[in-house]
């Protein structure tokens, strides 16, 4: 297989780069820059080996514009175009490419069926309308079925995928109700590699705090989108927090449990959630025990557990922010959408 | 004034050995250890300048057991006695003092005013139930008054201070209903200086998530017991985090809005937090802009933000844990108590 | 006194703006900012206390531009204006204040008696060779005397006070020959508060490195130039290194003993540091106790440890690079020029 | 391939979990621990994915303790065992494997040819010195035609690994000549996962400094014992220091290029390293840029860099102290023993 990755030196990108060099399937990498294009990618991220150069053979080890991009994909043929590009700019440089291939976009260009939803949350029109009704959103363990078949594939970011996949199975068996609080921990990593001040180091080492709260964050609509979707009577108050972490997100959610649970969603907590994800490989259940984010460190896993107080429901979720929050589910999706072991060329194991 | 510290070898201890050392009114310090009586202050720790020395002269630079402290204490006296010890021993140790000093006690021991609520939540006998009705709840902004009378001082802890102070005068007036949802990020120097694994550098770095969450962590008894006795109607679900902080806490708190708020208590919140804390030096009301740990990094400060999310509120909270949530708030109370400046020897600024 | 502070924003601007608010001589301070000026300090850095305001009268609470203070410097008058400003401009907007006030300039523009290696060294011609000869070297521990009289007082940065105030005596007396080897690490923030990617926390965490080796470095020619005053046979080869520090700088130097150290200076190392030292408020001698950055944070110590290792001497010193690798001892600085305590409003505790 | 893991509960035990779980040759790991014998491996390090436990199948997904490996090792066979135990307590345990087992020890018990030397250096009479015979030292790029031949191999820890890796190359060449100054900078994880109060969270952060320096720390007999082995007249002076770095380590070189390098070295620095090193996967030669130790996070990678200043050479080198500096050189040396590629199942990029 042949891939390209779009905005391939941010953190994202170059979390791409490295799973896709290590991925059995993978034999071409595409790397785009707009910024760098004629640069060697191992001189501009030194983390890498030079032994990517074998799989760099189209662009001679090289980041590409992203026109050399497009002729490779009307030529030889691309598989999958990974875009790690903002929103609004991700749809307009995607849209050449389909028909030709796969698209998995990290942005949230399309993320809301409707685009009316979009305009209202980024403040922009979005770039491509026409396209959405190809897409799907992204989150691997939960429209699997439909990310096998769709040719965009909207890359589910980090904060809705630690706060839905413990959620979205009580939700359908209808076993929650009423306002759902989610507090969520996020590492830097989540912001970018963007030259602004409040990213600096001195800036964020000790120093924890929420910002955005409630629903002036940008999530917080698609979140509760999916949550509706699932079960209507529920609502959302959404905070992000960000502390001293590189990588890691972990999610602290309050629900209030139904009254009175449809027969069909009688089981338990734990059963609920082992009927939606057993025999997936990358959700762990650790019932009582509450994850940690050095637990997922670098892994493509998303660990979940759960603790009953009174009638309330609190969950735990914890994710790479980098990997199953972007660019490993990214790849999961990849594999899902052409038929390769789900969990091929991913990283199963949190880092010591 | 003579000031002795017990415990003066813990984070707590060596933070109020500073803070006495640059106290304009205390002039000796007896600083106490049963682990390493007769070392030098300063080699033990070598953060405090030789010129602590000076104030020192009583114990010759050194750390001294308990009982010369007691013998201190008999002869030329002892204006304030902190400390830091353990639950159950702090009690035992410092009863003798009473009488002859005020004790101002960083332990839980005299925290609840029924000593049937301590072994539950501490399961182990009231070392000392008959000296619970000298003490008062050290929450110094609260208690003011009593604060300014009674001989034993509960320095109230981390989590409840950050809590509670936002919550306190919006539960009086009545203006806030049902059960709060408190989230609370802490930085590792609150679990103590302690040969545990968990604690160790390479555990704690890069890994974020709750533990002992809902009501079985030790404080949620505690802020809960403070919240019904403002308004009975209130509830809690609180959830402690570790991040990758030495110091600092913040809390955000979700609350449901009452629906008929009394006419007493009719002002806005930024009204009724005004009132309440109007004048007092070490709070800070940031309206709608969060506050974040660094700002208040070895302060002594609690700064407190707040936003409406439809009919609940968000509330936001960051103190230094060691500081505001320690030692700190024990020199303010002993500043009320001896009838001083609130302020006295107290930092203002957060640390760049 | 009223103080001036020129590039207030910045870290160590905002930590001169800390120090002279609890400055017991320091009761007015005109913090200047081109880039916001208008702006009210304590919304601009939310570490600050609202209680600073009390020493803002002069500008009710603001930044004000550069004119406003030289208004003021012509009016009532300024007593000391510190320049945080980058080089080359630094001595273009101090100029006008000279013969008002005292000028304790925080860039490298006056720290060179000869202008042509000034240009050799920034690349740029010195902006006001004239005033060159009113400045003295501000390392306070050494041009003391001279610190008393001049009234262009050009700050020791970080890297220059923490090589050589253990290496000064020791040259002075004969004690070390021939090659220096110093290795220091610094915090991140002796890089300032800039929007630079390779400043970023995901960039600066989990690494350390060598950056800048060798001769390379801007302090290199201004260390070596000190040394070989005070022993013309000393070089020097200095490697800075980066670390996941906030604030803290180390160093490890390495160097030759004399074979015949001069009878004047045949005192051992500690008797030779102990009779540079002996009284200074801020120097801490620690002997074979090799003294960590954690020791001094936040304080305006340079602890100082050494080891013989044969013919060699090993050398540790180890500072807070915003405080006396900057702010700190440009107050200590100002201090000694107007005849004050020298330790007047300054830490002398490192942090818990 | 069957391996097993002595020691596994540590963090380089913990390390070789998840390289072997990975390695495309080995099918069964018997994870070892003393402490925790009959524990579920990925419930003690909730950082292992279940699936782990398809190659723990001789265990049953648990810790086993040693007499259990024994009785395996007796029966069907162990390929490998890698031992991460303390040094003495080592070699006794790894003794009853020789013959039916190559041993790869972590600790320094096979590191010296002279018994004589490791009772010097661990103060402790060597408990095996009729094995040392059996032994060679594992520098995987030095040592790599005995390592392919010898049933001991003593794996050549982080400090000797990072300082020699640069240096025997041109000390072979007779490049560079005298005292060796190097000063290493490492990541906390180095010593280990242990119940130590210096070790913890609040101790580390914010704080850097050197321990042991010059000839009392232990590895410096090692790494001179190496060089004077190369070329007779080097010798050493190496100061380590600790900084905030959970994994990560880096030295900086200073030595004095020869004034009369032999014929047969007289390549260019690079020339010689590029002889010494071409073609080995896991060396990186970066020529003027300096390595940081986040190039090699989480990889087996050693970088190299260098730079001339005058009469002497300045040497940079960076590797992950788990991976390079213990449990993937460990990896890598199992590869060189039996056969295989030498970079199987070893992390070629450095984490993002």
């Amino acid at each position: 297989m042949r891939a390209a990755v779009l905005g391939a030196t941010g953190y994202t990108g170059l979390v791409l780069l490295r799973l896709l060099a290590e991925h059995p399937q993978v034999d071409d990498i595409i790397p785009v820059s707009s910024s760098q294009p004629g640069e060697a990618v191992d001189s501009v991220d030194p983390g890498l080996s030079p032994a990517i150069a074998a799989k760099l053979r189209s662009t001679g080890g090289k980041f590409v514009a992203v026109e050399e991009a497009g002729r490779i994909a009307t030529g030889s043929g691309i598989d999958v175009v990974f875009s790690a590009l903002p929103h609004v700019k991700s749809a307009e440089v995607c849209a050449p490419f389909l028909g030709k291939s796969v698209v998995v976009d990290l942005s949230a260009d399309f993320r809301f069926a409707d685009p009316a939803v979009f305009e209202t949350v980024y403040g922009h029109a979005h770039p491509r309308p026409e396209l959405l009704k190809q897409a799907v959103y992204g989150l691997a363990e939960w429209h699997t079925e439909r990310i096998r078949k769709m040719d965009i594939i909207a890359n589910t970011g980090c904060y809705p995928t630690a706060t839905l996949l413990p959620l979205l199975p009580l939700a359908r068996a209808g076993l929650v109700d009423g306002l759902v609080v989610a507090n969520a921990i996020s590492g830097v990593s989540g912001a970018g590699k963007k030259e602004r001040l409040d990213l600096l180091y001195c800036e964020r080492t000790e120093n924890a705090g929420a910002y955005n709260p409630g629903r002036s964050h940008r999530h917080a609509p698609e979140i509760e989108g999916e949550l509706k979707a699932a079960r209507p009577s529920l609502s959302l108050l959404f905070t992000p927090h960000l502390a001293p972490l590189k990588r890691g997100m972990c999610v602290t959610t309050v629900v209030r449990l139904a009254k009175d649970p449809p027969a069909e969603g009688s089981g338990s907590i734990g059963e609920v959630l082992r009927a939606a994800y057993g025999g997936r490989p990358f959700i762990r259940l650790t019932g009582s025990r509450v994850p940690q984010t050095r637990d997922v460190w670098g892994s493509n896993r998303c660990d979940i557990g759960w603790q009953r107080e009174g009638d309330h429901l609190m969950l735990f979720s914890a994710i790479d922010n980098l990997v199953k929050g972007a660019s490993g589910q990214a790849v999961q999706n990849m594999n899902l959408r052409f038929g390769l072991d789900e969990a091929a060329g991913l990283p199963r194991h949190g880092q010591v």
